[in-house]
């Protein structure tokens, strides 16, 4: 484990909530210390609500004195990346079309962790409408480095210690890979499982929730509460959903999977940070499939890391259309060239390619059900090596790209290590089986 | 046909656009006008956008002027529903929770319209988030009866002539049952196939946006218009959509549905009109088919109207909780009953009953895909009967819930008339192929 050694724990000291010997407040206090120390290099938060969560954590602490928390996530606090509605913080989307604005109800998500019990410590910093190219967010491991993005501020909080679990979302890499960089736990379920009523969007079959956390228990316990409280419009929700963490569970066989960008992009300590786990993993009786071990899968991955992956894109930029259209005709000043581009795009597709892109869509996802049947899990890299050294981006999408388009659920781990920063592990399962994938996490995490 | 005598045509008075002899500024003062003489009576509209409408106008006429207009709806006069966004005039929802809010940006729809060329007229009265018991709305063709609802105001509008077309929703009967009672068309496409973003939720799976209008050709532009500009985040899209109306299809076979209701809410005179137009379909040699024709449809029929439709209202309960359970919370008294009992009845609901709801419903759609697919359509009524005359409710959902539930497009043509009030005629067509039915409605409205 090469977790950030400033990242917290929730669920651990939740057992001293109950004894008295810890509480919400005094927990909250522990983090408002952390932002106080690390904001000013972080800057982790757009905006902070340490008053109103300050009288949360005293209800919180309140309700365990008197044995009654309301779910397992009662008195955590949490950060909320600022493309999410948030009735008493203004969610302004990191982009200056937004400044100042002030949503009148909470996102789904959030209103499921509040009436839990959880805490809104602030909103976090998200790169532009979380699809833009950089922000002023830095690594807390070393601040000359990126922390990933677009969930940047909450890998940064959650990485630093300044909250034990963070929401994001995913539409390529966004919530895994700063989860990667910044050394903690990223979740991104199945899609639909957890619903973004009340986020901002960017693309109706690629967008995801996202959660961050310090440890899998309480990334696990923040999906389950939001899966279990704020319904999942059409979906079936998320599997296993639950306040127990699924009993850890060590997979047969794993698909290895390498890309090509093993060759072109991920750094020696990288690689043999993982080729060393997937030693441990042997030893421990796993079988470990690669491309070359398995015709099917290595059709999945030649047919993927193709042409399908550039016009997969197609899709995002078709389902941008609305709001973006708008944003570009009032406000076409203040959006980066990369969403002016994809509305661009949008306008050049006829509704007959979209139509052709989904059905494409489809067939690779049944491609891949078929493909990934014969393992219990997918295991890859959660990002092409460790947090670069650079302001300009937010790292590459390489290892992203698979999980998210085929909507399936991802773990990233904090397993790695390289350049003396964390790498994380990424654990793909099947689409509609997370609590499968989380009981193969948890046997992965202690490995 | 027995459409409301009041009713106005776009798409032909646009033809003399072209040529000069009218005009979108001369057109849509006509609809001032109207409005001038009729709203005092109907209230349709909850506010009106005139200034902008006029100038919208005169830009569309230099349009044309120099022989380049935007779309085929370029010009039109249209009312929105109340719980659609638009950035120029407040989006109310019917309810006070939302008074006076303005939305800074146009629902997809609203602004694939208004980018044609389109121009809104204002914003249409509905029932309270398209949900409510009843509103202040008439009916234009006898103001002590009810427009039908939710759509209310966008029916009277349409009805009494104030605009060629309306933007309506439908989640049970909302859009095709007051354009039966306001003697106008309505349109329900395949669920999915318009987008409905920006346009306040009540059921994602059940939620539809309507067009109201007083021409099919009206009808089947607005939906286009949507269709093409707008975008369809996740569906294939409007099938047909384009700016020629589907040419006449005579339907070999068609199912009649009659439904318990035909024996205990259907008046006499419905019943006369219903049965002399299928004597008219016989005699042009269409085949119908009851339920006594054929064991597979009755065996839907049976199915369909049990305890399965009763459970399926459980699907919109539970998607209600975002943001229903906020307004409850927060602003309860300004909520009706209804909307109470729906938020309690979804938070007793487990993410595992859902599951079992839409694996049913999943299960009753393959079952009607099947049993339709021996015949063209389905015809039934699109109310069961005239509007009643009531302004304590919006009407019987009897006839709407197939449809509807089923996610499958539905035209309701204005063809028959009882107590000197019009009553539509529902034609339900397959899943993804509303352009044939389309033609399908087309060669119906002629017989």
């Amino acid at each position: 484990m090469h977790r950030s050694p400033h990242a917290v724990e929730f669920s651990r000291a939740r057992e001293q909530f109950a004894s008295g010997k810890d509480s919400p407040r005094a927990y909250l206090e522990r983090c408002i210390a952390t932002i106080a120390a690390r904001e000013p290099e972080v800057h982790a938060f757009v905006t902070l609500g340490l008053e109103r969560a300050r009288a949360a954590a005293d209800a919180s602490t309140e309700r365990y004195a008197s044995g009654r928390p309301l779910s397992a996530v009662d008195g955590m606090p949490f950060g909320v990346k600022d493309i999410m509605d948030t009735a008493d913080l203004p969610t302004q989307m990191g982009n200056s079309v937004y400044r100042g604005w002030q949503p009148r109800w909470d996102a789904a998500c959030v209103y499921a962790l509040r009436s839990g019990g959880a805490i809104v410590t602030g909103k976090t910093v998200t790169t532009a409408f979380a699809g833009g190219e950089t922000n002023e967010t830095r690594n807390p491991l070393d601040t000359r480095r990126t922390p990933g993005g677009s969930s940047s501020g909450s890998a940064a909080a959650v990485g630093s210690g300044m909250v034990p679990a963070a929401l994001g979302t995913q539409t390529l890499g966004s919530a895994l890979r700063p989860a990667s960089f910044c050394g903690v736990f990223g979740f991104k379920p199945t899609h639909g499982a957890l619903t973004l009523q009340g986020v901002h969007p960017i693309s109706a079959t690629h967008d995801h929730l996202g959660i961050i956390a310090g440890s899998l228990d309480d990334t696990w316990y923040v999906a389950s509460r939001i899966a279990l409280a704020a319904g999942n419009p059409g979906s079936p929700g998320l599997d296993g959903a639950g306040y127990t963490l699924p009993a850890a569970r060590r997979p047969a066989r794993l698909f290895v999977q390498y890309t090509k960008a093993w060759e072109t992009e991920v750094d020696a300590g990288t690689r043999t940070a993982f080729d060393a786990l997937l030693e441990r993993l042997r030893s421990r009786g796993v079988t470990l499939l690669t491309r070359r071990d398995n015709a099917r899968y290595a059709e999945l991955e030649d047919a993927f890391f193709g042409p399908f992956i550039e016009r997969s894109t197609d899709i995002n930029a078709y389902e941008m259309r609305w709001p973006y259209e708008q944003y570009v005709e009032r406000c076409g000043a203040e959006l980066e060239q990369r969403q002016h581009a994809r509305v661009a795009r949008a306008r050049a597709m006829t509704p007959g390619y979209y139509t052709e892109l989904l059905a494409e869509k489809a067939a690779m996802k049944e491609r891949a059900r078929a493909a990934l049947s014969e393992a219990d899990a997918v295991l890859t890299l959660a990002s092409s090596g460790p947090a670069p050294v650079t302001r300009a981006h937010t790292g590459s999408r390489a290892y992203l790209a698979f999980a998210t388009v085929l909507q399936l659920p991802a773990f990233s781990l904090p397993l790695l290590q390289s350049d003396g920063m964390p790498v994380g592990v990424q654990l793909i399962g099947h689409a509609g089986r997370d609590g499968d994938l989380c009981a193969l996490a948890n046997w992965l995490q202690s490995v």
